[in-house]
């Protein structure tokens, strides 16, 4: 399986640790957060604040949710350009295929209105939600492996382990097997590199298997499963209104506290089979 | 202390409930999830996916983070305008005074090169780092009493006990007595609740006490903390290296994995006292 095996999402520093009356000054693991503009042929498309590793990744997989990339043919290059000043987040720039055309009003449109961190422009949803094809059946997903899953990521998660604060997402194919496992400060960001992955193995849309993601299931999460065609999603917490909703406008199968042995299963109980 | 009690925070639907070789039918407590609207003077300005109720404080927090109010006198009304469609989000006017003058081409150029959901416009970041002004010390915060602090808090947060997905957020004065609690299915939503209660309350800056937040610390929570003025921040998660960075940057005082009887401080130790 594809992991995270990079130091640079960890910084080790001095952190007190209080307990009842007694305090202690020990290193500590944090997990890194930093700036990353991702530009479209030297022009700026979005700064995203991620834990560093996967970079390549999380651009593409952004882009292709965004509608931007039909696949890496769409892609000539990806570098790293040199920030502006110290202070500036880090660069990277893809360069498109000359049939490959953004639309940058479309884009601007698409952007306006939108504030940052928390908040989803208007555009954005509606056009999420337009662009929402019933994601292809697949084949069928086993109960007993899916509610075996939970002890087969906890081993992977390396940052995590490190730092407890990473959220992690992982694909795992049509019988269960876990292929990728990314991991970030944003969960956005951790699924993000996970179809980036995807696209970069030429599997998308998807078809079959299921992203299992270590936190709650919200909108946002469901709907770049259902552009990447993904055809089930499972998450360690709960799902949200919106995202039941709209995982069932686009035929997907959603699990929530998927934990060992149990879980909830809020749409598409269809494609659950054995047992 | 002012807290959630609402109705419509909360979603009931059928849930297929999976426990090894058992599956039964059940009604289920879902939070929801629905976009919001916010205008200044029939102008969009955001659109956030948030949980209901509060919306006024969520309106309001949001746009002081932003710098776009510096207190309620700014503000002359907020009220419900009308969907432009069944399927639109809520919307929520808010009608500024005379006196008020918001710079739209500065929030073009603040929004420009904003990605949604988990990306953040670069603009953003370096308008809220440069406006990041050392908070006031405050009163001392007596450690015994922030070890004591779970406990207190985890008894009210209702619809997260209801649905277990909900991030919840608090505001405790210098002497840690909670005042308010706001829960969301965004974190960022709940913290602006709570900084839009702070506001209406005439608490701005808030030089004093503590802000409790039910997940981990990240970058743009601690830039709204100090924003607002709120000398310290504890979550029951992990902090980010940024979050730390910039706690350090605005001389306040951010502790991490905070549960009964033990956490850990990142930065501003000086300002814990007693024991």
């Amino acid at each position: 399986m594809s992991r995270v095996a990079s130091s640079e999402s960890i910084l080790r520093r001095p952190v007190t640790r209080v307990t009842g009356r007694s305090r202690e000054t020990r290193d500590d693991a944090l997990a890194v957060e930093r700036a990353l503009e991702i530009r479209i042929d030297g022009r700026a498309l979005a700064v995203t604040l991620r834990t560093p590793g996967h970079d390549r990744e999380l651009a593409l997989g952004f882009m292709a949710g965004e509608g931007l990339l039909r696949g890496t043919a769409d892609v000539v290059a990806v570098h790293e350009a040199p920030a502006d000043c110290i202070d500036a987040p880090d660069v990277l720039d893809v360069k498109l295929a000359a049939g490959a055309v953004v639309d940058w009003t479309k884009l601007e449109r698409h952007f306006t209105a939108t504030a940052a961190c928390g908040l989803c422009g208007r555009a954005h949803l509606d056009a999420l939600r337009a662009g929402l094809v019933p994601v292809a059946p697949g084949p069928p997903i086993d109960v007993e492996a899916l509610l075996a899953l939970p002890a087969r990521v906890r081993g992977e998660q390396a940052t995590f382990e490190a730092t407890g604060g990473l959220h992690a997402a992982v694909w795992c194919d049509g019988q269960l097997e876990p292929h990728v496992l990314r991991e970030d400060v944003g969960r956005h960001n951790a699924v993000d590199k996970v179809c980036g992955w995807l696209l970069e193995q030429g599997r998308r849309p998807v078809g079959e298997g299921l992203l299992w993601v270590s936190g709650r299931a919200g909108a946002e999460l469901v709907l770049k499963a259902a552009r990447a065609g993904i055809p089930a999603m499972a998450a360690v917490g709960a799902p949200s209104s919106l995202a039941v909703e709209l995982a069932e406008a686009a035929a997907m199968t959603l699990v929530g506290f998927l934990r060992e042995g149990r879980m909830n299963v809020y749409a598409g109980e269809g494609r659950l089979g054995g047992q």
